[in-house]
């Protein structure tokens, strides 16, 4: 039997809103006409790649780190992370006066681990995805530092929540959301928070979905098995979603509250790139521009009348694979 | 003696807004913490990249063609462009139904002519900068068509004055702006409309800087000797930024209500693309990033407590010059 999930309330998303918001940029909501061609109905962009550090994951760490009890704060903390996470913990920590020490793994984007240094975490370099989740744990655990999970927690969904909240603010009418899924943190907040506040149905109603990489489909998985599954590998350009596997919490989150999760490729996701480079102007990585592509390609069934949100949720892109978008990213339409 | 100039006042720019700000984007107005080492104060980017056809020059061609007479506008227009004002113009002579047609040099930027072309426009290639304002005034004498200025005409400044009044209403204490100067029209709508709106002294005190590429200092020689100059040839990557003299009227404005024009080497734009790129996640192309190379490189003496805030002018980039800003454009700081 499934668990009985006290799903987050209204206050608990309006709470890690307003603490959270005065510290991050509430991102530009900009109509993106070219897109609209692939929907015939209005599209947006939500531009979390231009949020403090390149990506949503503020957001989620700001909120951890204020959750923890002055005791654990002290103790400081560890994380582990492909990058975004590791370089908004680093950043939030900071701020907060805590030490950070951030696990990511060896093939990690060489600007993440550089921009999580510089934001002043301890950056340790351990194996694969998988790897480095274990070696967090194990300094959780030998030395006494308070493990910060990077999607699959309360704080991190309800900080995620307030990317959501602002969203229905900036949409009148009915909407389509389409939002990246690595361990479902962000997609959990968002449809978390819309059905907290009620705008899941009735007037206005927004639908949400999800967009993973064809080569790490932890969610899709997740929804077929009917509980949150692990990946025994995962293959995509796209680092930020490829974590080994679904957030237990995130999972329920996402088969209670969100329409479908669909797949794009990696060309795909280059053609998106290269779509918001030049038509855009907006520089997003592989993981913040799988929303695009899920668009550009077919994979979401607007209806008439309903406006399109792909939510561009990271910027930290090499400066190779913004090379590699413009080279080899199919032009479109 | 120096004509007299009836300079536009507070109710020209107020009914130039009201009729452009419902056509294009409010554009974003994002602090970049980044380039605040630069200036020791808080820095800001106001990111007409991201407006409509990726340019700064709808807000005067939109102006512009709606200040022209029903038989003007049915005998139709044409114009002179390196590219973006040939866009701008194209996109809003089809908003208003009227036939465009528009000369740009035989070197303009592939993507611009494509675009120019894809908003409906009659492209003409010819020669050089100069070549192709004389072709523009040849067309529009032989066949009747209605020359559009590019930037030296009063309906171009006061449309390009909405820029200013939102900066105004963005900013609270006192500012340096820095706005890129071709012919000098945005620059001059800028600083009339503060003017103007009494901004340009008391609290929140606002100051208006040029900034040109050392290849097609137009402005900076106009200056220097006293009237608006032309120059001999101009040399830089900085196309936006290069027609061959200043605009007359636009002159006068500069002289009048501009702290001073400054300077930057191509390289520096080349490195400020590649700040803008990694750092705040958007494209501009060389003219946009010219603003923010002056911030980067100290060129403009910004004062203690004084915000600084680059325009970024435009994001129509050719793929090679991304390319180019990311593999040569200099690390920074």
């Amino acid at each position: 039997m499934a668990p009985v999930t006290n799903w987050l309330k209204a206050e608990d998303f309006d709470g890690a809103r307003r603490l959270v918001a005065p510290q991050v940029h509430r991102t530009p909501f900009l109509s993106f006409r070219t897109l609209g061609r692939a929907t015939g109905t209005s599209c947006w962009l939500k531009c979390e790649n231009l949020q403090k550090t390149g990506s949503f994951k503020v957001r989620g760490a700001l909120n951890a780190i204020a959750s923890l009890d002055r005791a654990e704060a002290a103790r400081q903390v560890v994380t582990v992370s492909a990058g975004n996470h590791a370089q908004a913990v680093a950043w939030a920590a900071r701020r907060a006066g805590a030490r950070a020490v951030v696990v990511m793994p060896e093939g990690a984007s060489r600007s993440k681990v550089a921009a999580a240094g510089g934001y002043g975490a301890e950056v340790v370099l351990s194996g694969t995805a998988a790897e480095a989740f274990r070696e967090a744990l194990r300094l959780a655990d030998e030395e006494g530092l308070t493990f910060l999970h990077p999607f699959d927690a309360e704080p991190v969904i309800a900080g995620h929540g307030s990317t959501g909240l602002e969203m229905a603010e900036d949409l009148r009418g009915e909407a389509a959301i389409v939002v990246p899924v690595g361990g479902g943190g962000q997609i959990a907040g968002i449809a978390g928070a819309l059905a907290a506040a009620g705008r899941l149905s009735g007037r206005g109603r927004m639908r949400v979905f999800g967009v993973e990489p064809e080569g790490a489909p932890s969610m899709r998985r997740s929804l077929d098995a009917g509980r949150a599954a692990t990946l025994a590998d995962t293959r995509t350009i796209a680092d930020g979603l490829a974590p080994p596997m679904a957030g237990e919490l995130n999972y329920r989150y996402v088969a209670e509250f969100v329409e479908d999760v669909v797949l794009v490729s990696d060309e795909e996701i280059l053609s998106a790139m290269r779509l918001l480079l030049t038509r855009a102007k907006i520089v997003a990585e592989p993981s913040g521009a799988a929303a695009v592509a899920a668009l550009m390609w077919g994979r979401v069934p607007v209806s008439p009348g309903e406006a399109a949100v792909a939510l561009v949720s990271g910027g930290n892109a090499d400066d190779d694979m913004v090379v590699r978008a413009l080279r080899e990213g199919a032009r479109w339409p």
